[in-house]
């Protein structure tokens, strides 16, 4: 990977991109997590109260909200759940090449997307649609994550030759839990829509709090990969 | 602390997230800051004039206007404190861990919903449910804005261990203070929606206007916890 | 000025907020200014169209959408001069401190509210009272932009102690020139609105294009203000 | 060209604004790329659906929606093209004048506007109106993409001057090829605007995938101009 400013340089009778200056690539990333996260509550309004009615009837009309504020709410931490997770993988990512910048761009183009999702949920928790609309859509943001971080991973080609083989495994899991509960939740949402609701908010509760039980788990799968033989234990570090 | 970009680090066989950069946290905060306080304006809108109006209609809408205005430019001011505030701390705080990436991004959450809020209470300012509604919202913005600040500072997690607790402690008082005030709102619109309001806006000019007196006043405290003994004057600096 | 990263000092007894990194505060107003300005065209929506319409029906809706489009444009443009103005005092401001950041969030109140102004000129071009509204606005934009600017350079406060005072002065006149402008438009507007627009947008001509003209004048009263005695000529540089 | 922090200098009796530092022009230029893709995405809303309907409304109301969606994505992408092109320029401009200021804002006055044709397109694809609007909008935008380079290249004026030729050429030649298709995408769409849609999204697919195709075409034309007769094959660099 060429060290320094980005610029173009010939290949193979191309001008191919590349760089290290990953700066504007997350100042426009971040710009689009912080818009579509915003938006999320921009479409909740309390409804137009006549002048005539008594005077409690705004703060009931906030309370007829709450299904639409927890949706909101959700949908918020759903999207900075992606965020950390964009802040992770870009933590050990060093450089840009051309498909990385529209990899991110597609993805940057379903993060945008949520807020409909999350608006069609909000209206109507209780229809198998709306929760299906939302698991897909955000089966697919997560999904596009995950494929710039093996796209980048893979033959090293973004990150540094050093980086520890069981850190890029550990990544690369983060990714596929949400991804597994939001693929289930397709399915469940055809029985019953609360259920598969009940799901995909638990990821957010997964992946903060209990955070703690599963991280050691995916750490010590990450660590002992099946395809290779763990090495056997006494020996080598042990053993004289 | 460990210095440098950041990274995933092993920690009790977890992989634990911290570092010092703290530049896409900003960020993205700082993007969500000026998204939720540009917004609040988006909503106000000049009313349909048809065609027939006399010429002065416009003018006269526009007057109709002032008080959600009025909501308008205070609910931005007091956006502005939140973000002096983040500023501030942030000032200070000199690295992440996984923790503070989530409590940043619930503070952001309540930070993107001031402008539902803010909207309820610009088109029913009589109503002692938008006042209700808003100062929640805001007492629960500058709580989560201090629980960072908290976290942060205890056993001087994420700032530096030379740090002068006595600012640890003022800048505590600083988030106490408009804290208590929203709190006092709510069971104050019980029984004057407008004095809820006068008491709320009264932050500002507190915090703005008024804080070349209450400084002092925080800072003296700040300096002088209970708990601790003052050192008793006309020693120790003075005494031969 | 104190060097270094931002930080809270004692200064008689209160806790002072000063520093020279700027960054945040920054980006917080790009973000702002770029907000205010998107906005802007969101508002802009081709009217609805039945089925029925003949098939030019589209493109002669968009050509009714003329006059809200030239408004949206001169707009931005305007919010681009005040960007540019912004972006031209930051360039030598090289610190805050509490009252700055303070005047820049009032600042950007003032900008964020530009939308809601252009949003009613361009619904209602022929009323006096949408165009004394907008000019309202940007009178008050421009008036807050130079107080930062005569805050941060009087005592040079925020400003290198070596900057040349015939430019803080050209900078000063650039203020003047437009919020001259906007404030002759307002009695202009009751004699006829599409007069006082034509003033107010020529400011943008006046800006980039008529800059050639108007910036040596601005640039000849800067370097030989009134209240001092020019230099006399032949003597003091020249003389033996 | 100055070193170092931008500054303004007095040249020929006038104070022009020049300086190195882009930082805060790609701040802003970043947040309007990013709010103006968001906002794509703000406009699509699920229709209304009565308590009434069958439990597969919804899923109906999100398929009835697909065509927008489309819309969406493929806008999203072309903006993603726009900002790509501008990151490749600016990863070689090098410094800033006023002419360069306010050729970015007035480029990004037309980005922002992208979204008003795109929703227009989304309601009426069937329409040639809709269509002509949208490629005309975008042909604009490109143009003024081109323009900020030939003015930053032409004499080596904001760019290093031992710049390749060859590059500044194929960069040239990377604007020119949209800008074509939309401005055949114009007469195309008054005889059917399916294929105006089916030229100006085809854009995207020439853009990343076939960008291996004619990346290397417009390479060599870049590198062989028509004006200076090509080095004569055989001799130079394989002849001894």
């Amino acid at each position: 990977m060429e060290r320094g400013h980005g610029h173009l340089e010939q290949e193979r009778g191309v001008w191919a991109e590349r760089g290290e200056d990953l700066h504007r690539l997350l100042e426009w990333s971040d710009g689009v997590f912080a818009i579509a996260a915003t938006l999320l509550a921009f479409e909740i309004r309390t409804p137009d109260i006549p002048a005539s009615a008594p005077q409690g009837a705004v703060l009931a009309a906030v309370v007829s909200l709450l299904p639409r504020i927890l949706v909101y709410g959700l949908t918020f931490l759903n999207i900075a759940l992606l965020w950390i997770s964009h802040h992770r993988s870009f933590t050990h990512i060093a450089g840009y090449d051309t498909p990385l910048l529209w990899m991110n761009a597609f993805f940057l183009m379903l993060v945008a997307f949520v807020p409909v999702a999350s608006s069609t949920l909000g209206r109507y928790p209780e229809r198998y649609g709306a929760v299906v609309f939302y698991a897909v859509v955000l089966l697919a943001t997560t999904l596009a994550d995950m494929q710039m971080w093996l796209y980048a991973t893979s033959k090293r080609r973004l990150v540094d030759d050093g980086i520890d083989p069981r850190m890029v495994r550990y990544i690369t899991l983060r990714g596929v839990f949400p991804a597994a509960v939001f693929a289930l939740a397709v399915p469940v949402a055809f029985v019953s829509a609360y259920a598969a609701e009940a799901l995909i908010f638990g990821i957010l509760a997964a992946s903060s709090i209990l955070g703690r039980v599963y991280s050691p788990v995916l750490a010590h799968v990450a660590s002992h990969p099946r395809e290779r033989r763990p090495p056997r234990r006494g020996r080598g570090t042990d053993g004289g």
